[in-house]
């Protein structure tokens, strides 16, 4: 159960209009009008709560857990203890996160500039707006309507914000436009100079850096994570892109919609993701390169060449994850050899 | 001698008083009545300064310094130049903290909160806290004796902190329960959502994240690290560990005692850390993993797989470092004898 | 054309007048009088604007535009598209550079102390700088001439700052010296504790850390990146050195002059980098070592050895360039012909 210092549950819910709400089915044997009152991972989750199994490395604790009801993929249905009300969905993950969303709505903002926070006044505030002590909302800048901009955060001059955005604690804007529904979390850097300079005999001379950081709806950036605003184009950040903690995208990096960038990835700049590119974490994307549409890159690989779209690639320098895996098995069974010798 | 502008210094402290503050032993050699004033490298220490000499690599400026006294492990004991005295011990580098510690003691925390600071009146501030401009101690959360909270840390609504802490500029903590003796470094984000959506073919939804972390005492965390809170179950670490700079936590992981995390290290969702794990700079940690208690894992590793108790891995993805060497000698070979036909 | 809402443009200028800033040569067949307002990218540039050529994978792009001016090398001069005014330069960025910071030069700071912003009773702030919402700037600290300290960053006890520095938003210093024209980005965190610490049986002890950062001057350091103090010698960054958004600097790491350290690198503690070495994205350097003038390190190396100067290594452990791209070209073929068997 959440910490209620924390959380506070919605519900119950009957375990049809959880269904309903998930896009899924009952089981035949599932009784629709049992009260379920939370959700809980398998191993933890009592009587009257539903959990999911999603991933098979779980599938013991699902054939011991107690949870009274669970979401779970038709093939394993059969694995289930006795008295589970089954939840069937080809998508079990994305069915619990529906009905998390019953128990867990996202909190509503409650509206107040606390007199500790600092908005100049030419700045536009939109209704609904929650501004936190020690928030900067700088000269010119916008914020849309019910934004949470957390304590400490900056929302730097002439900076655009829209509607239900969240501006996490001590993370700062400069330089960008952001759409709606934007989840910013804190201490994430968006709109600073790329690294952009001429180096010569002389040193190292920087170049003015003109463009800005686009931000389209339903992004989320991971905190701590950096994000440089363009050099003359802009950074885009496509819609739905999911950015993890300490992830760094260089300037005029262009991503597609609903990219997956997991943590401590780096994009070196001008580089373009198209739609739905999927990056394990700490992989890096070498500068000016093209990676198509759904490529999947696996974690800690480095990508030194285009990459056509579907691709799946690992390894530094990442090639085909067939060939990646080959090749290790032929340099161990070489290695092998020399022992044995 | 360090700068006086940030540090002052305790002593002189006779050689004794060291050695037995060390819990090392004088060499016979040694007059324990000698004062000494500071510690100091050994190229750099003068007469009346205490050294230490702990890596091989530093024979050489052993063998010619000048300092009055180095703590040292008797079997380098005759290395040491004339005139210098010794102190003996198995374990010069702990010897020589405790040694350091006697002459630069963690400064007490001055009481005081600032007037440009925030302290919700429903926030519980033990006796002797120190907080600082800007910082921000948000709705119902509590923090214990003797803390220090740094310029414009965020200490997050409900977020409990314990004694003798300190919460360095710029940090913010939520949805945390942080131990006693906890240092956080500044910038660190401790208790924001972890990575979890469900992905579908229109795109990616959020599932609330409903745990907390729980930090146990005598716990370091270094600047710009970030530490996600669990999904559901709590992430945790463990008494003792030590976590250095842009250190990834993701969701749900949990970490035992002692555990040694160098910079840049990122440790996926749900994988657990038994105690005195130790893992190199930039590795990184596929998650739903257990590596085993005082397994290391060298830097910049990847590892893909449950990790054995005691285990040495090093390379990506991770296997034994013998076996590493190994290959890495036999594709050497290889590619040599390309270069000879 | 840049943004209005966060940039102005000066200008315009002649060809002329640009050429000449830039230190490059008119060909023969441009007009030196023509007005040119702005610079642009190729693909973007329109008529009275300038642009340049300097990576032979724009080449297309140069044949294409209808710029009105571009700065390129006399070798590429030949594919210029007609109408299109040349400047010829041997070093088309650098001279790119100079010409963009006609139309952009780097903004005067407004002086002024905002009215809530914290400057300690006994901090020294010199003549035009501008003090933001929110900043810190402690006790017995001091600050330089035309220094701009940006929203919510703390400087700390006693620490100094040159002339004409930015100290970006969020950014915290402590322990540290300050040059002129020192450029540090929102986030980045100077001088904290380094990881030092003695391992035992009872568990890690802290050893104080008593040196400083020496910054020398016309350093960038990139935003959330991370930089120790040392632990009684001190971290020192030398004259000119560009350092990318989220590295790490171990304490006692020593930088020579103009060294470009590109986003995610990690040096580990007490390692020596000489003049205008060159690390890229994600390598990580041991500690302890020394890398030569003017070594460059690839990507996502990992540098376990002393470099010589010069030098130009990659892969991890890093070897020489053209050991390594031949020791993939042998696992290639060996790992082609088990396939082929």
């Amino acid at each position: 159960m959440a910490d209620k210092r924390f959380y506070s549950v919605a519900g119950p819910f009957t375990l049809e209009v959880l269904a309903e709400a998930a896009g899924a089915s009952l089981a035949d044997s599932a009784d629709g009008t049992a009260q379920i009152s939370d959700i809980a991972p398998l191993d933890t989750a009592a009587g009257g709560q539903i959990s999911f199994l999603d991933n098979r490395r779980y599938v013991t604790a699902f054939e011991q857990s107690v949870a009274g009801a669970c979401i779970v993929h038709p093939n394993l249905a059969d694995r289930a203890p006795n008295g589970m009300a089954l939840v069937l969905s080809d998508q079990p993950y994305m069915a619990f996160a529906r009905a998390a969303r019953l128990f867990y709505p996202t909190p509503t903002v409650e509206p107040g500039v606390s007199p500790m926070a600092h908005v100049a006044a030419d700045a536009t505030v939109g209704e609904g707006c929650r501004i936190d002590a020690g928030a900067v909302i700088s000269t010119g800048s916008q914020l849309g309507a019910r934004c949470h901009v957390a304590p400490n955060a900056v929302v730097g001059d002439g900076v655009v914000v829209g509607d239900d955005c969240l501006i996490g604690a001590g993370a700062s804007l400069s330089y960008c436009l952001i759409g709606d529904r934007v989840m910013i979390y804190p201490g994430a850097r968006i709109g600073q100079d790329g690294f952009g300079f001429a180096s010569g005999p002389g040193g190292h001379l920087r170049i003015p850096q003109t463009g800005r950081v686009i931000v389209h709806d339903d992004v989320e950036i991971g905190a701590n994570s950096t994000i440089d605003r363009g050099s003359g184009p802009d950074t885009v950040i496509g819609a739905g892109c999911m950015i993890d903690n300490l992830v760094q995208i260089g300037h005029n990096v262009q991503m597609g919609r609903g990219c997956v960038i997991v943590a401590q990835v780096g994009i070196s700049g001008s580089t373009k993701l198209e739609d739905f590119v999927v990056i394990g974490g700490q992989a890096g994307v070498a500068g000016h390169l093209t990676v198509g549409a759904g490529a999947r890159i696996g974690a800690q690989s480095g990508v030194m060449r285009d990459v056509e779209a579907g691709a799946s690639l690992v390894g530094a320098p990442a090639i085909p994850s067939k060939a990646f895996f080959r090749q290790l098995t032929a340099l161990r069974r070489l290695s092998d050899k020399g022992v044995k010798k």
